[in-house]
C-alpha cells in the first residue's frame, strides 16, 4: 500500500466514520461508544491508554488504527522518543511482519509532529 | 487504505482472478474449486453460508473477501438490517480493530444495495 | 492440547466466568453484556447468529469459543450435518491451521449431541 | 485449556526457558536478548512498557505471554484497577475472542496479588 | 499450556484424526486430502515443503501443527541446526509472541531427535 | 487494494525504509539488523530461507513482505513452478483468506520474472 498523507487519511476516515455513526444497529452504536470510552481518563490516564491502543494496533497490523492512535498520542503531548519506545515493544512482540506498518507509522509520525509544531493539527474526529 | 468503488473493486478482482485461474499448479486450482463449492446449497443454503463467509472475512479483516461476500449477500436477497446483524457479530467477536473494515463495508453495502435497486449489479465473477 | 470433556470445559468456564462477572471495571462489564446481546433474536434469529459466532471462532482458532458456540448450536436444534457445513466454511476460509481445532470440535460435537439425545445437556451458563 | 496456578506456570516456563537459552543458534539468542532489553527503562519507564506488553499479549491471545507480563506488572507495583484498565483496552481492541484469555488472566492476577501481599512472589525468571 | 511428550501428542492426535476422517462432509474430506498432497514431492521436494509448513505453523502459533511438522522434518533427515534455522526465520517474522511455542518446540525436537537416534520414532500417522 | 507495479512498490519501500533506518531507537535498529541476518547463508542456504520467509509472509497476509520475498526469490534463481509450490503450501495452511494476496502475488511474480529475463531487475534494496 502506498502511504497516505495525514490530511488524506483524516478526511477519508471522517467521511466513513460519519456514515458508520448513522447506522441503525444498536449493537454497533454501543461498540462505538464503548471504544471511545476506553481511552478516557480512568484508573490509568487517557494518554497512557492511547499508547496501549497504539501498541495493540501495531501488533495487529491495522494502519488506520495506528494512524488514529499516533494522532491521539501527538495531541496528548507524547514525544517522538517515547512513541518510538511503544513502537519498539510492538516490533519486538509482533516481529518483522510489523515492519511495513512501522515504516508507514514513522513517516506519519514525522508529519504529525511537524503539524503539531506548526499549530496545524486541527480538531480531532472521534 | 482509501476506499474503492464497487466497480473498481470488481474490475481489479476479475482481472487478477482470471490470471490466477490460469495457474498450472494443480493444488492451487483445487483449492479454488473447493472454495467455490463451499458456498453452494448443501445441508445449509448457500445464502446462509455467504453470511458465514462474510463474518469470517470481517474477523480476519480482509477487505477483498468482505467485498466479495457483501456482493454475494446482496445478490442472495439478504436485507441491510440482516447483513448489519452479521457485521455486528463480527464486530463483537473481532473487536474495534474490525472498525476500519466495517466503515468501508458499510459504504460498500450502500453502493451494492443502490446498484441492486437500480438493476445494475451485473453478473457475478467467481 | 489434550482434549477436554464437555463437563470439564463447562465447569472450568463457569467458575472463571463467575469470577470475571464480579469485575469492578465498568467497561469490561459492558462488553460482556454486549457480547451476550449480540446472539439474541433480532433482524437475524439468535440461532443463525450462533452459527456466525461458531464460524468466527473457528477461523480465529479459539477452542473455548468454539465449544461455547457448539453447545449453543446444539441447544438451538441445529443438526450435525448443518453444523459441519459451518465448520467446512471455517476450514475453507481459515485453512489447515484450523484442523487441530476442527478435530477437537468434531469430538466435542459428538459428545454434545449424545448428551442432547439423552436429555443430559443441563442448563446453559452465559 | 484448564487454567494453571502461577506456581505451575512459573516452573514449566523456567524449565523450558532454561533449555531454550542453551540454543546454539546465534539469531535466536539475540532475539531473546532484544526481547528482554525492550522492557528496560528507556524513554518510557520499564513498568509502562510491561503494560504495553500485557496489552499486546492479550490482543494476540497468548496465555504464557499474558501470565509473564501480569507477573511483571504486579512486581512493578501496578494496582489491580490499573491493570484492569489495560485489560479493558485489550478487550475493546481485540473483541470477545479475548474473553477466554481475560477470564484466565483475572484469576491469575488474583493469585499474583495475593502472593505479592503475602510476600511470596519469589524471584522473577527472565 | 504444560508441554506434552511426543507419545502423548501422537496418541491424542491419532485418535482425533481417525474420528475426523470418518466425517461424512465431502468438503472437509477433500481439504484433508489436499493438505496431505501439499507436502508430497513436486517442483519442490516434500522435505523442503515440511520446512515451509513448520515455519508457517510457528508464525501462526499452532502447537499441534508445529509438532506434526517437526516430526515430519526429523523423519525427513533434517538436522537440528537446519531446523533451528527455520525456527529462527519464524521467530524473526513472528516476533516474541512466538517464543512460548518455540520453547515447547525446542523441547519436542530434543525428544524427536532422541527417538530417531534410538530407532523408536515408529510409524507416522497422517 | 488495487495492485501496484514492482517499480512503484520498490520505490515506495526504498523511501520509507531509508527513513526508518535513520531511527535513533537502538532496539528498532537492532531488529532491522537481525531481520537482514536471518536470510543470510547459514545451516540452511539463504535462498531456502527466502522461501520460508515468503510462506510465512503469505500466511500472515502481508503484501509488502510477500513482494519483498518474491523479489529475493527471483533474484536467487528460484523458478516459477518452485515458487508456486511455496505459495500452495501457504494457501493450504492459511486458507482462502490468503487468495486476495495470492492473486496479487501471482501477478507480481509474472512481472518480476519478466524483468529478470530482460535483465532489468536492478539492484536490491534491503
Amino acid at each position: 500500500m502506498a502511504d497516505q498523507s495525514f490530511e488524506e487519511f483524516h478526511a477519508d476516515r471522517a467521511a466513513l466514520q460519519a456514515r458508520l455513526q448513522q447506522t441503525k444497529h444498536l449493537g454497533i452504536k454501543r461498540v462505538l461508544t464503548l471504544d471511545t470510552a476506553a481511552y478516557r481518563d480512568g484508573a490509568l490516564p487517557g494518554r497512557t491508554k492511547e499508547m496501549l491502543g497504539l501498541t495493540a494496533s501495531m501488533v495487529l497490523r491495522c494502519d488506520d488504527c495506528i494512524n488514529y492512535h499516533l494522532e491521539q498520542a501527538v495531541r496528548a503531548e507524547w514525544k517522538q522518543d517515547e512513541i518510538e519506545e511503544a513502537m519498539n515493544v510492538a516490533l519486538i512482540v509482533g516481529g518483522s511482519i510489523v515492519i511495513p506498518h512501522l515504516r508507514r507509522a514513522v513517516r506519519m509520525l514525522d508529519e504529525l509532529l511537524a503539524l503539531k509544531k506548526a499549530g496545524k493539527l486541527g480538531v480531532a474526529v472521534l
